[in-house]
């Protein structure tokens, strides 16, 4: 078997619309880093995650020493933890259990987002050799379509600035606005599950979207998530006047014992990608039946086996699995779709940002048809690297000075006061 | 890539010595089932499992919906469970929690049990494919050799009939005849780890077996194991004798509520393959913290992956893991090597029965050396099936009426009025 002869990080810089969140809005531009895994009889992995500085600086510290390496994961996280410890990290703060958009920004977690883009490029350049996709090396694919919702999201009609990236989107700042948005996003997609970024307005307003949609849509799936926008009280309000509307509620308020006292107290399902992020998270929630719902990826939870790994813990405790997502490209959303063809407990349609983002680095960015995305059999990922698009959008980032993701400081642009919330907000 | 061309099932007969436990006696021959999926290509893939007449029945049944099925596995259980309820089970028993030597007998462990023959066989039929062994499949090792443990059982010399089986272990039925059945183990094989199949005699007398054995290995891992004999009281009071003797304690009280009593008082860690055999049985084990330790087996938890999760869910909840071994031959030891080269949390020695074993199905037989056995990087399992003694281990079954293991009906051949104990015995 052929092992790895060469690994290449690329850093990238992507435009992104103005959503909205809790935090503030998307940048024009987001970093993501590109990781190719290139084997001795010259097949190419490949491989996606977060390009905030900590993030690249540990993936281009990693990147040599897997040069000599086999094809396998199995060590990987060990390994890229062990790389961690040296390099270190700028951002991390342990004792945040709540803010930012993905809960604490832990070294593990930092760890395991890098370590999923290597996992994910091992796998792809493993099924590139052995003629195999991705799913037949993770024990075989249960569906030939994986099922994703339409990603609604209050937004601005543009940036600020003229020459940022443009769409023909419009704004929604309004329950209409958002039906308005959600109709497209059926039409276009195929979509028929729906979730709304909240915490962006009062609850209040919210609400009255999510009813928007549930009347616009009858029967079928609403999701709401303010990333924890909400105290115990107003996530029971919220949960009080949705209970007949959503499939579920996703972090309505922050920290796993808050998520339990909501959860005592209403008949929906709580789904999380804040309070379980990461395996050392999860006995706490899970003892208290604080989420009925983790939100899995393989960004955060450290690759494809770990999303199985995560799958299998959520079966055996009754708990539901679902798929976050993050602002990410056709690689990412290539290995979501294979390791998703893999859980038969996935019940509910995945997270995607996809449609919001007008750039990609394959050749041929997915399509979805009534929603779903096939699941290919064709040999690894079965995407394949545009260098022309990659070399564009590092050339991007080289004449940028934006190495991270703030959508507070990109809200500041418009709102010089805005400073982002303390919890809980409402 | 090659499909499933034929699957072949074959129930076989193996001699076994007459190792004693709180069932009864080990009879002279067990039944195993012995499954072949050969592939379009003729690569062949082999697994093993029980051969009790609900798993023999079972794999026969399931075997034929293999043909042209290609080489996954992550639908396997869902299917061989329905085939379960399609063909249906004699000796079901989902009440008996405790009783018998792995728990209670439900029909998702037979179904899990049988379905393990079949996975592992695809794993080494796609290996053979491949040209990768199986660990490689599974992730990758993550190292070169898996410890195994020296396990002991009291015993007589001989089986009654003199026909029947024989060895030259002689007898061991105290302190002094454990001992020296370790040292032998310890010698021949370079086991460092000693596991102490009690239950047998009254506890003062498995205390004083397991000091002796403390005594004659200085510092080396002693566990004892008695299948659950004890009450409550008695498992404390072992445990206080043996605190600063043990390794673990296995299964000294059966049920999850009476060794979470246990393990509320004493500073030793349980370990179970008798109250957490299944992944239904985790929840309530692990939030009342009833066991430190699941030993894997993966025949009981439906195969490679399953033993995989159940490493997952372990590590999430840390809870220590280790492997559980019942009579078995060189498929299943092949089988246990590989997964446990994949596993990064195993930090005990495995337990085997392979030492009993004289006979086998594979043309050469596994080697310990200091203990381990060396992770074979050759195709699949890296062992090889060896026709001719299959043909003669299944004549034995089919000139036989042995169709399940019954340690109580071997032990009345000598003992007419033995009955398998209530619990607690002691």
């Amino acid at each position: 078997m052929s092992r790895i002869a060469e690994v290449r990080v690329t850093p990238i810089l992507i435009a992104d619309p103005p959503l909205l969140n809790l935090q503030g809005v998307h940048q024009p531009y987001t970093p993501r880093t590109i990781v190719e895994v290139i084997t001795e009889s010259g097949a190419v992995g490949l491989g996606e995650t977060y390009g905030d500085t900590d993030y690249l600086k540990l993936a281009e510290a990693f990147a040599p020493q897997l040069r000599g390496a086999e094809l396998v994961v199995n060590n990987l996280h060990t390994a890229v933890t062990q790389c961690l410890e040296r390099v270190g990290a700028e951002r991390v703060d342990n004792t945040v259990q709540a803010e930012g958009l993905r809960g604490s920004r832990t070294m593990g977690k930092i760890a395991s987002s890098v370590a999923s883009a290597f996992e994910v490029a091992i796998w792809d350049a493993l099924g590139h050799e052995l003629d195999l996709p991705v799913h037949a090396l993770l024990g075989g694919k249960v569906r030939d379509a994986v099922e994703y919702s339409a990603y609604l999201f209050y937004r601005w009609a543009e940036h600020p600035e003229p020459d940022e990236p443009k769409d023909d989107w419009g704004s929604a700042l309004d329950p209409d606005g958002v039906v308005a948005q959600a109709k497209r996003m059926a039409e276009d997609y195929g979509f028929s599950s729906f979730k709304l970024k909240g915490g962006v307005f009062e609850p209040k307003q919210e609400v009255a979207a999510a009813r928007a949609l549930a009347e616009a849509f009858p029967g079928q799936p609403v999701r709401l998530d303010p990333n924890g926008a909400w105290s115990v009280a107003t996530s029971l309000e919220v949960a009080a006047a949705l209970e007949d509307v959503l499939e579920y509620l996703e972090d309505p308020t922050t920290g796993t014992a808050n998520m339990a006292e909501v959860a005592r107290h209403t008949s929906l399902p709580l789904a999380t990608n804040m309070c379980v992020t990461a395996f050392d998270e999860i006995p706490e929630a899970f003892k208290t039946d604080a989420v009925q719902v983790v939100l899995s990826d393989h960004h955060y939870w450290g690759g494809l086996r770990a999303t199985q790994d995560l799958a299998a813990v959520c079966r055996t405790f009754g708990v539901g699995v679902s798929m976050h997502s993050n602002t990410h490209l056709g690689i990412s959303l290539a290995a979501m779709t294979q390791v998703a063809a893999t859980i038969p407990d996935l019940r509910y349609a995945c997270d995607t940002h996809r449609p919001w983002q007008t750039e990609d680095v394959i050749t041929q960015p997915h399509t979805f048809s009534g929603g779903k995305i096939s699941v290919p059999d064709t040999p690894g990922l079965g995407v394949e690297l545009d260098r022309d698009a990659l070399a564009k959008l590092h050339q991007r980032w080289q004449e940028s000075d934006v190495r991270r993701r703030d959508d507070a400081a990109a809200m500041r642009r418009v709102h010089p006061d805005f400073t982002a919330p303390k919890f809980p907000r409402w």
